[in-house]
């Protein structure tokens, strides 16, 4: 059986031990390099105790000779980073894939606004591929470097994308309401006085309502799925943080057209994810909880239409898994011509 | 000083403790019965450890004379029990403040349609009062009988207050989303499957989406204050389950009319509430967090407008203070005359 | 390949889930009945909803001539079932694990006083195996109906087995101190007023200090392990409820004798389990934490010895897993005779 | 009625917000001036949003001058900073009451080994008190400067002191085992990755084994009560994380002499603590809950004896409240000849 090579920049955070925790029981990939600028010679099995006993991988310096020898990258490191190595990688047959936002936004104006920073590779992230990938899954199959999508927008773009991917206009697209919630890991690995366990736990609140990095990458992604520029100009997002670990759950309210009334939109839905392995469809009148799905890899929706003309889409999904590192491992399945689900069919920890 | 009698029906949930926390330190109310039908002759502090050394009252049976020679009488019960013995009380000239939902709702029909209940006395109902303090001031002052609202509704009417009670219309009424979040003391204290440990932490869900009883108590109370029938009939309420104990946030969607566009709303809102011990406007920009009330009777706001016709309003409190047993000892202060802040002066334990 | 036919008793409470969760994924092994008293009809998935798209199985009446069919059958019931239906299952060549404590004690008389009643098939139990896989592995191999261990209980064993098992006596039998703390799933899943979450959360307590069911298992263990019958009569455990879901950690104190002061004690426990899979020994120093082992069938110790003649052992492990279904699963492996960690690799949650 | 000005210096952590909400609503002291070195000129509102519309206070530089107008000075700073301002602070004739380790251990070299600096004032620590209320009354009302207890250290002191104030021994003071259990504000208010949120919620874990700063702190401490030097040599401490924001339960473990077996314990506790408003004897076989004390100065105690030599005794109180802010407030209502429970007389939060 062919095995492929992994290399893991910047293994240090959540999304760095949460692809080690995939991939070490992936049959067809090898996990060969980590890198960390900080813990280059500790064995990650002491930063990461779950890995204890499960690998001897030490952290090891970033030499982009070692990463070129690599059939595939994973960048888990802030932003900013991917985009300096992409180019050289790829040029070397690399595949990258980078859990940051370097690849989400193709609209240069945006990333520059709201990350702070010129693009090192405009060209790369041209021919780069949203990693979306019940949305753009021939393209991935394709691809040589991959964006792997923000949490949030992995919940809205599989929440709406019926809709918007339907032959008739369903919703009024300028009136989206995005009301999400996030445990505490969706915030990472670091030493913040806001992310200490005294100032989150038993406690509830809003933030970045008054602008968070996700918003423009949702506008894009929806356009993107809707075929057409503007119109989603009235979207409203705002995020919460809850006093959990893992797990994100957004509600999405929407107005309907006449078309979309006159739909049966549980049906269109069913449909539209008949064969996905990761997107569950419940029931009308089901809650999906966010425990259901920790640790998986899966995304679950419900619909309710309280109003002839509302819809109300409740979309749960584990923020590490489905939103980041399950996800880009699903992406490195089609990129390589394996199962989707390859070292992916892992059962959520429901208590 | 005077000083008044208390009786407390069925203080055996978190209302009733609450309620005891803040009478127990209250310098002109003594509580001198305590009732349950299932714990007669145990001391309260045997059920309720922090009430150890703070009292040696013992939970005793419902007796309608010994309630009759209380000045007031607060229901801590399930809904229908108030309204059994409310004729009684009143008539011996004894004061009822029911924290359960049988003075809630005005309209008998949604009452007995998400009660599952007829009402024993629609007399009584009619001259009682709905206790949400700030709003009803001056009638509360006069009452016989206090419907103590809904911790849900609370948030949702001090929130938009300020926009309904303006002169001219500054909102959509018919396009209001509630997104709203409780902790799970909210579903009180019972032996109940959905409600133990590990079935609520380290999760996230909405619940009640196809209905939840404070839905109609929200739009009667919204339209009482717009002075309006009808024209909330769109609203949306969604309420969510949040893995903390106490705490509750609404997070407030409208559409503003150009009126709105208009108005400064920041300094309405500041100017409404002004003189408010209680209502606590934030700067611009604030998020309210459910832990800066814990244990307070206070309810926090923030707006934010992130669009030139939108407006997202964040309300949140203590559901067991502002939203149940503090509100009904700010009603009680107002009915006999006390300063309205009597006993209610405790800073919330942020850590 | 061979593939064993799998039957689950009494699938609705946390041990039920946790097998289901184990053993869809293990590949010898099927689930081909699981059955509930209430629940008979139901998809096992809609209670359990992190099921959902893994498995159609429902529940199921309790059929004994269905049960006969399948190779194995866990009890995954309340205490005295288990022990009603074993006799019938080996005659037929069905082989038994039962996760409750009918087969635990072989002292009768313990049995009765601490579970409240008659034990059904002393034969039966008789000829049963304890099943702490690491110290049994060989009669494990060979039985026909295993007891289970308590989930304290396993980790007192795997903390002193080094110890008790070494030629000469190293520490005083008589004067161990197990000081044990579990998550609240220990409880099970059941509508109870004290497994609430809102009297659960941000809490810490001992319980059950004046006796717990677990002290006579774990003395009648630590006799079996050192050989000795008495000895045990001075322990003291004192279980504690920590406000997480999944977790065990026990701390124990031991005094050393002069040959227990002269061992290697670090280098005695490395070797004594150099060739467990699932037992960890953390190098000196080390702080074993409870999330290292979440969902994973692994139990880590480190040791300390602040005095010459003391040793603290700390010993962690998920007590839904190592302490429960994922040690039954092992027992089956061995029982089947495939490798013991089949269906077992999967590697912890950490955040 | 004489109100005293209080001054606190570092009031940017946990106990020192504890100190405010208690002093905000003490009716004999005014808190003039607040403290940080980094904050100066933030409302300290804007810090702790429970304070909003409570305090307009800000912080300010430290200005020893102003310092000295007040009547006392609460350090609630890292270690080693009330120790560079007391000598001053007492010559002005202000009182000090040190939060952190300055005035705690009389023993010179143990602070120079647990806390890593050289002490600045030897003189004036010879003549500071140690602020255990209950066991140094009469001392604390004479004291200028006091060193306010460890949270660790009161609930072992007031735990063991019955037993070692007792006329004959009681216990066997070499074999004292101390399982103790923190929330984590324990750890104060500090960016540290060990600290955030997602390594520390739904975990359990112990820490400090090797060696802790409050076991210096306890033994001398207990050395002072039993009024002898040595003794208390073989005492083990072990700390543990809880995944909760405050609370802590010492699990003590003492073997008893001859006639600690003839004694009644929990008479002698009862009478030892009757008058005193702060310490709960609870009934025989009681369990006492951190959550009972949240927020409240309180410690409640509970006796075992499992075994007619040994006594287990547990000992909860909230570490920010009895075990910091609450006691120094207790100390200071001493020092200033007010009733020791003023101010606070709070129950505590028990939902």
């Amino acid at each position: 059986m062919h095995v492929i090579s992994v290399g893991i920049v910047g293994g240090t955070g959540y999304t760095g031990v949460e692809l080690l925790r995939i991939l070490l029981r992936h049959p067809k990939a090898q996990v060969r390099v980590l890198t960390s600028r900080t813990e280059a010679g500790k064995p990650v099995a002491d930063m990461f105790p779950n890995l204890r006993g499960h690998t001897d991988l030490q952290f090891s310096d970033l030499n982009i000779d070692v990463l070129k020898e690599c059939d595939v990258v994973f960048f888990a490191t802030p932003h900013g980073v991917a985009m300096q190595h992409a180019k050289d990688l790829i040029a070397a047959g690399t595949k990258v894939i980078d859990l940051a936002a370097d690849f989400r936004l193709q609209d240069l104006e945006q990333f520059e606004k709201w990350y702070g920073m010129e693009h090192a590779c405009p060209d790369v992230l041209k021919d780069s591929v949203y990693g979306l990938t019940e949305l753009n899954r021939e393209k991935i199959k394709q691809a040589q470097v991959i964006g792997n999508p923000g949490c949030y927008p992995t919940t809205v773009q599989l929440g709406l994308a019926p809709l918007l991917k339907s032959a008739q206009a369903l919703i009024e697209t300028k009136n989206i309401i995005i009301d999400a919630k996030s445990g505490v890991s969706g915030a990472g690995r670091k030493a913040s006085l806001g992310m200490i366990y005294s100032e989150n736990a038993d406690n509830f609140k809003a933030y970045g309502v008054a602008g968070h990095r996700h918003h423009p990458e949702i506008v894009e992604a929806l356009e993107n799925i809707a075929g057409q520029k503007g119109g989603f100009d009235g979207l409203l997002f705002v995020p919460h943080l809850v006093p959990m670990i893992r797990g994100m759950l957004s509600t999405i309210y929407v107005d309907l057209t006449e078309a979309g009334k006159q739909t049966d939109l549980q049906a269109l839905y069913e449909n539209f994810y008949a064969n996905e392995k990761f997107v569950d469809v419940m029931p009308a009148n089901s809650s999906p909880e966010t425990r259901s799905v920790r640790g998986a890899n899966e995304l679950r929706i419900a619909l309710y239409k309280p109003q002839p003309n509302k819809l109300i889409i409740l979309a749960a999904q584990d923020n590490l898994v489905k939103g980041a590192s399950g996800q880009a491992v699903q992406n490195m399945n089609l990129m390589f011509g394996f199962n989707e689900d390859e070292g992916l069919q892992g059962i959520g920890l429901l208590p």
